[in-house]
């Protein structure tokens, strides 16, 4: 028996989390053992490294630093958490993995993608999910959904003096890249849909990949 | 105006710290501008990677992992400190660099040296120090004068029963080999002679490679 590795990425105010919930559920009802996990983090350690990065406190690092702190955190997640779990034939869902660093610190920052490459490597060898799931919206209205649901939240404002349009749209451009050209594990869904219609198309492709 | 910058490097009980006083203290009364430092650290990020390392809760890190966070931690230290100082002109001495992870991480652990090379020169390109002193003593004799200095500190005894006298050969072993194999860089003082003759050997050869 072995397992299934799950990773779901999307840009701001793709639903990314709602669709976890969806999947995490119905693939418990279709009878699965499910992992839920995440990134950065999924370990102590990874989390460790996760408080260095995502705190404003945590320090000025380069985009090659945190390059090296991401896939040293995903190598803890993977030895730890990820390969034991599909030992086990776990179907692991993980919210964000080694995609997201392509995307941030090389279409994001500017990190070349050939050094990122390099890393990997070295890091974590080939361990690639076995299916990743792209939630994918215009950044106009990713932005505005984000707004919407933070607009309560006291951090709001200031989060979003930050956001820098021209960054998240490099973003959206790597996950539209990524699934033309690696198209038999990367899947892009249009995160416009409504929950249920996307839920159902995402549930669909999963439950057709586990089994075959 | 161009700086230099030394290495001090050596095991358990080869009186490093000692060395490094008299030759921050000789270097200051010749009329330099010094600035000492100490790896794993020497910025407020590296000293939170320090934190991950060091403490015993830290994590339960493979030595893959180590080398990963150990050349981030002091690409943040080149960036942020020690190129900055070289730039201004001045004599940078830092405990340890790089060759205390070839050391620790590669014969200590068993990294192999290539995947040790790789993330040097993804991390730090090849930079190296101008000067690497190097203390040498017998692993038991240092490990006696160890002892000697931490009896009455409380986790002396706890210390010591982690110590593994083979992994101090292959300390010892490492710091011999670079000796002989990076010779115009590297200077292996036997660090059995008294502190006298040791400090005036090492800062005898500084001064000759400063203004040389």
């Amino acid at each position: 028996m072995t397992g299934f590795f799950i990773s779901i990425e999307g840009g701001e105010g793709a639903g990314k989390s709602t669709q976890i919930r969806h999947m995490e559920s119905a693939l418990r009802s279709a009878g699965h053992d499910v992992l839920f996990t995440r990134e950065p983090g999924g370990t102590p350690e990874a989390e460790k490294i996760r408080n260095l990065l995502v705190h404003r406190d945590g320090g000025n690092w380069s985009p090659l630093e945190e390059c090296m702190l991401l896939f040293t955190a995903r190598s803890s997640h993977i030895r730890h958490v990820i390969q034991p779990a599909l030992a086990a034939g776990k179907v692991v869902i993980s919210d964000r993995f080694s995609d997201s660093t392509y995307a941030y610190q090389g279409y994001g920052h500017g990190l070349p993608l050939d050094v990122i490459k390099q890393i990997e490597e070295i890091s974590v060898g080939n361990f690639k999910p076995d299916l990743t799931i792209i939630l994918d919206i215009p950044v106009t209205e990713g932005l505005a959904r984000s707004k919407a649901r933070l607009k309560n939240e006291s951090s709001a404002e200031d989060r979003f003096e930050r956001i820098d349009f021209n960054f998240h749209e490099r973003l959206r451009q790597y996950f539209i890249e990524i699934a033309l050209d690696q198209s038999s594990r990367c899947f892009l869904f249009d995160a416009s849909k409504t929950e249920a219609e996307l839920a159902n198309g995402i549930l669909s492709l999963v439950l057709k990949r586990i089994s075959g």
